[in-house]
């Protein structure tokens, strides 16, 4: 039995489909380039940032987050071609919210105590300060040797209060 | 000075931002699920899955690859209140199209070989075959402690060449 939100899926996606004519995209991203950005709800990469379908990899997770998105990038950059990066934090994002002992004993109180270890083992990477967040991310990934050297890294703050993006670094 | 992609960015937003009327969305998504995809240039989430702006979280990586969702979807669940999710893996995936030790040596012969031990520390998780791959990330997400239990997780297919997407499980 389909939950609420399988059945909005597949509906929505049926009316889709039924107009679908982007077919012949070719795998490798057309423009050669990524997007680093957050999964927060209040984002649409293609909308906001102006990603036409087959452009570009966009890459998400929770604060738009460098390291967890290093396999993906050499993937990107070695199997795939592209050549720049933009990496786009964002205001109220739900990292500037809370501190890993606060997520860990959160966690341990809704999971139970016996994830202890497994909580304790993981940085959840939220970050005090946004802009000084980009400018660390970019300047880790510019010193990664898996990340080929040389190429454009730029770094934004997308505002979902405005549906601004500037640019950081 | 400010690269095509850049400049592209740049413009695409302003004009976006124009026309935003969303400022005023909360944080927790309105839907309360998350969407576990592929950075593939060729899926665009929110209009092929039916995600209006605000509803949930969109994790993207190189094959919607669990493993590398695992921190995101822990803060998803335990901090902003998601309770459901679904993971889509898709047709034409470029992770179906190498093995490890093909990804190692393009990576080494592209940035020297002075990259050697961090790239045979690196596990690419490419996958064989697809609906598989989508069982086995369902059921990998399922015994995870750290991932709330007994919500629904269900694994999709998203057809890059109908636009379609079905459910595997």
């Amino acid at each position: 039995m389909a939950t609420l939100i399988q059945q909005n899926l597949q509906s929505k996606n049926a009316e889709f489909a039924s107009k679908f004519d982007k077919g012949h995209l070719a795998l490798p991203p057309a423009k050669s380039y990524l997007v680093v950005t957050c999964m927060d709800a209040r984002i649409d990469p293609a909308a906001a940032f102006g990603i036409d379908l087959g452009d570009a990899h966009v890459i998400r997770n929770a604060g738009a987050n460098a390291r967890d998105s290093l396999r993906s990038i050499v993937i990107s950059q070695q199997l795939l071609g592209t050549k720049e990066i933009l990496l786009v934090k964002h205001t109220g994002c739900g990292m500037l919210t809370f501190r890993n002992e606060d997520a860990r004993a959160l966690a341990e109180k809704n999971l139970g105590s016996h994830i202890k270890s497994e909580v304790e083992a993981l940085d959840f990477q939220p970050f005090p300060e946004l802009e000084e967040a980009v400018r660390k991310d970019v300047q880790w990934l510019k010193e990664q040797a898996l990340v080929i050297p040389g190429i454009p890294i730029s770094g934004w703050v997308y505002e979902v209060e405005t549906g601004k993006a500037r640019q950081i670094v």
